[in-house]
């Protein structure tokens, strides 16, 4: 059996083509601006659908399900959109009008919970029976995964780990909340803590990274600078990497998973510089336990393509 | 069937008999300072159990099991006490002493467990799938209680949510760590910035409140103070109580569970002083939903018998 798995994107919506060990055979994407409404989106996932199964030479009938990855609220049980930041679309029932037009199963699931079952079944939570994934991103995204499934919390909205405080009264997050975690440790937060050192060390190798890049500040310029030995460079990464040692040692202290792994654009730093000082952190910062029962910080193994995978695998088991 | 739960504390262990509807029969108690190595506390188990038995006509075949909770680290698998701060006691093989006289399942589990189990069964927590008790004493003690078992992590420490930093590079823990939130919304953090207040303001009615109380500041001093109409009580209480929201936040935002349950000394404080007031808080703050859908906030049930209770009840059902 096949599966597709369609991930709601910023600018693209993704789909695959994927087999039960979560390789991707086949993908398309789509500008996700020429979506103007719910019927657009249901008959976008219908059609991409039978365009990958079609040219795959997969009859419909081996497709098992279609899942559906969303960066915002989603209603699992009815399978309704509730918000996506990236739709002008609310209270979308997805399933209903999926299957006006073709009848196979549909799921429907927050991106970063997709992301999370994705690295279980074939990325770096493979072995682990409590698994937690942090991703990096505008946000920052999580997922739990226990005992083989998603855990939604009593609404589905569990796994909010980005809107976990960790400054009282620190900085204002959209959500209403002061000093959340994804305002110190998103890719979006390490972009602004590399914006002020280069403003106020404009002579600094940093300045200079930032002026090659064509003035413009990604994840990677500190990390760039700090590796070229510049101080002001090391003194971003070393500020950004506690703050994220902060908020995984609290996941570490409550869940005890046995791998907690990142994501997202970050997490693809080298691990010299990201992953290795994080871990000697989390290690140093956690309750004690013995060496071989600590969690393992991991970084996640499947990038981008998690989203379209974790997507595709909400229908592997009965959930 | 019945059921023996002994809770050990810092100055007493504590045993009941119980049934198996959480009913505490009898009880039965000893002082810790005379036991003074692992064979004297395997002995004075196995004592508890047979007078507790004896004494209410109990047949030691009508005994289901024993359970014992432990303020500290224990081994649930081969029913082994690692460590506790109450007794000068490590890595003791329990289970295997107390087989040497007595032969019942004997199960172990960390105290703050044992009360979110009782909570579970017979306490706040009854119609709650997720749940999570927060128990506010010396330090922060939290259990977590998903689809009817508790949940032990990798390593049987999960839920040590007092070990959660709040304040980045706050104040300093015993665990190593900084900010921790034990130390801004346990017991003795409320003491000590009542303390604070009273050094501040020696003419205020909370200084009154602790003069009146012997000079013996307790958690009750800045309520009763607050409830007198004292400005400087009240800020007290407010502080408190917004540190106190940001951790319960925090796990709402991350575990959404049904019911969250504070016990613990403090949470036995006037409804409309504490409870409301950080329900208004968690409200404001936790991630938006519907509000048939939000986490109960609510105070624990059993009060002191909660260890008790939740110890007996480790044996109720194949863990």
């Amino acid at each position: 059996m096949k599966y597709i798995g369609i991930d709601i994107g910023g600018t693209n919506l993704k789909a695959g083509l994927v087999d039960d060990r979560g390789t991707v055979l086949a993908t398309k994407k789509e500008k996700i601006a020429q979506i103007h409404n719910a019927e657009a989106l249901a008959w976008a996932m219908v059609s991409m659908t039978q365009e990958l199964a079609s040219a795959a030479g997969v009859p419909l009938d081996q497709i098992k399900s279609v899942g559906v990855g969303v960066p915002g609220t989603v209603e699992i049980h009815s399978g309704s959109l509730l918000y996506t930041c990236n739709l002008p679309l609310r209270n979308v029932p997805l399933r209903r009008l999926f299957h006006r037009y073709l009848h196979l199963p549909l799921y429907i699931e927050n991106d970063a919970n997709c992301a999370a079952l994705a690295e279980y079944y074939v990325g770096a939570g493979r072995d682990s029976k409590r698994f937690v994934t942090v991703t990096l991103g505008t946000g920052i995204g999580g997922g739990i995964v226990h005992n083989g499934k998603i855990y939604h919390g009593s609404n589905g909205m569990a796994g909010e780990v980005g809107h976990m405080s960790i400054v009282h009264n620190g900085l204002d997050c959209p959500c209403g909340r002061k000093g959340c975690w994804e305002q110190y440790a998103s890719a979006t937060a390490l972009k602004r803590m590399t914006r002020e050192a280069v403003e106020c060390h404009g002579d600094s190798i940093l300045a200079q990274v930032v002026a090659e890049n064509g003035g413009v500040i990604s994840g990677q310029s500190a990390f760039i600078a700090a590796r070229r030995g510049d101080a002001v460079g090391q003194a971003v990464c070393d500020e950004y990497i506690a703050y994220l040692a902060a908020g995984i040692t609290n996941l570490v202290n409550i869940f005890q998973p046995d791998t907690l792994a990142i994501g997202g654009g970050v997490s693809n730093e080298d691990e010299e510089c990201l992953l290795k000082p994080l871990q000697r952190l989390v290690a140093r910062d956690s309750i004690p336990c013995p060496a071989e029962k600590k969690t393992k910080i991991v970084t996640a193994q499947l990038g981008n393509q998690a989203g379209i995978i974790g997507a595709a695998l909400l229908g592997k088991k009965k959930r």
